[in-house]
């Protein structure tokens, strides 16, 4: 089996572990709580970043049951920020199913209550999750201030992203900023900087500039998918991202490059509900037509170049360098 | 200098100091977000759970600056649950000022958001506050793990607070439960044996007689104050709680002992906004005549005594011993 495929599934079971430790004795609310943080943790979800710290690891060791438990506390931190991601930016639809936020029945600031807090309860359990598995105290000791730096990061991505968006003079540049914090550091670097550490690799830093530049080409691409994408794939409807009034690459790229009539176009109908079918096909000609399409696609393509460059510096082993080659692909070249 | 000025004036300064490094090079909304995180977490507060790891410390080691600056680790773990706890609430004043996300000009939705993300940044900070100060690796982790169980309980106790106040059904002994988790384990014990446990104490478990009681003794204690304290004192409006429909001892009590009138009278106003003055007067009037007030004292008391009496077997050493009861004392007997 491959690489990909192997390790999903260990860690869909190792989850599957932690959740039922986690349940056992359990009674009402917070039985609820765990039950539904399991629910939407396993609903779905790539386990992209378990899988670049399973990555991270073998660069130092053999992969063994242990970093595989250890990657449960990225899935768990990654439920904890989906979930107040939801509620901030008010979504309803997550991995195919309802938000968190919609997952109970109590009226609309209850729901949300709830979840903020569920969501701080996943962000304990990661730190328990990797606590327990009994690492060296010196090497779990920097993995757990580099997840903290991540939530860190994450967290000013987000802050950027949130207030940017607000105003109109928002540039690719900080769209780019945004991706390296919110998407780069936490989705693919920071992961595979943790694993390496405990797997004892002798240079974590190095994955920078590997992590980095791919974290922000595949932040690109699913910002393209999010326009041009499947919403089978995609989990999501196609939509979302514009009637959120996300300003990607392809949106600022078609404010520069495209006519003003259709630049209005656009900016008349981006971030408001219930966009026609008609007009949505119609903003769709009018980035791909202007060129806005291909220009951020050239971007992430850049970025990937500049990711794969730098493999060969991070091991000598053939297979290692194959799956870092493979794991890349997998982020970026998925709809090309 | 006492114990309590001198260390809470030292818990200060090394608050000041993590907040000036964390300044340190920020730029646009992070500096922004940095710096009301310092402004809400400096402008008050008791600093009871540094003043109670110090304590703990001290039961292992001579007391040193490195459980001070580790102490701030609590303090900033308490603006991140404040922040969130005030937007469930839909609090507007904390500290003796706005709660955190009415310091934002945004629109609400949009301060709220805001706000989420800044708390989850305090979060961050408060496992890197602790991560820094070099204790050794093996209790560093066993401090680590108990603070991520601190939260995991505190938010099980909100989850209890936030559904059961819901419903009719809640019963003293929920409210207890709840004190227990909320408070208990988050002010006293859990702050307590984390600091025990950096200092190397032989039995940090035997805490839980003394700070479990003694946490549940506070909150009552606290929720009286609630209703019957001085404003300026409280930092927060006497009505705020009633207001809020806090489902309290004193309310639970006076449910079973008013006359049916009275209880009526109070339900048809418990957790409505603008109660006139006159009519909280009345409330006042109803829980202190029907002998609520006295009873939910009693149950103080009761859970106070409980915790003195264990204090001698904690530790040997006269001035410890001194200390553990100067701070039950002022913990619970602060109107008394």
């Amino acid at each position: 089996m491959d690489f990909v495929s192997q390790y999903k599934g260990q860690v869909d079971l190792a989850l599957e572990k932690f959740f039922t430790a986690k349940m056992r004795g359990k009674t009402g609310i917070e039985k609820e709580a765990v039950s539904k943080l399991r629910e939407f943790t396993m609903r779905g979800g790539k386990r992209i970043r378990p899988l670049f710290m399973i990555l991270g690891y073998w660069l130092g060791s053999d992969i063994d049951g242990k970093i595989v438990d250890a990657s449960v506390s990225l899935e768990l931190m990654q439920s904890y920020l989906l979930i107040h991601d939801d509620i901030i930016d008010q979504s309803e639809v997550r991995r195919g199913g309802p938000t968190f936020h919609r997952m109970f029945g109590y009226d609309e600031r209850v729901n949300e209550g709830v979840s903020i807090v569920c969501a701080d309860l996943s962000d304990a359990y990661s730190h328990e999750a990797l606590l327990e598995i009994g690492f060296t105290s010196d090497r779990l000791n920097r993995a757990m201030k580099l997840m903290s730096e991540i939530v860190e990061q994450t967290g000013v991505g987000q802050l950027m992203d949130i207030t940017l968006s607000l105003g109109d003079d928002i540039t690719p540049d900080d769209v780019t900023a945004i991706h390296k914090y919110k998407t780069a550091q936490y989705t693919v670097n920071g992961p595979m900087k943790m694993g390496a550490i405990l797997g004892g690799y002798s240079s974590p830093e190095t994955i920078d500039d590997y992590g980095i530049p791919l974290g922000i080409a595949f932040q690109i691409q699913d910002d393209i998918l999010g326009m041009f994408g499947n919403e089978k794939e995609l989990g999501k409807s196609v939509v979302s991202d514009f009637e959120e009034g996300k300003k990607t690459h392809l949106v600022l790229y078609t404010y520069e490059m495209a006519e003003k009539t259709e630049v209005r176009f656009i900016k008349e109908r981006l971030g408001k509900k219930a966009i026609s079918n008609d007009d949505f096909q119609r903003v769709k000609e009018i980035v791909e037509n202007c060129g806005a399409l291909e220009r951020a696609r050239s971007l992430s393509e850049k970025y990937y170049d500049q990711a794969i460059s730098t493999i060969d510096k991070l091991t000598d082993s053939a297979p290692q360098r194959d799956q870092l080659k493979i794991m890349a692909d997998l982020m970026v070249k998925r709809v090309r």
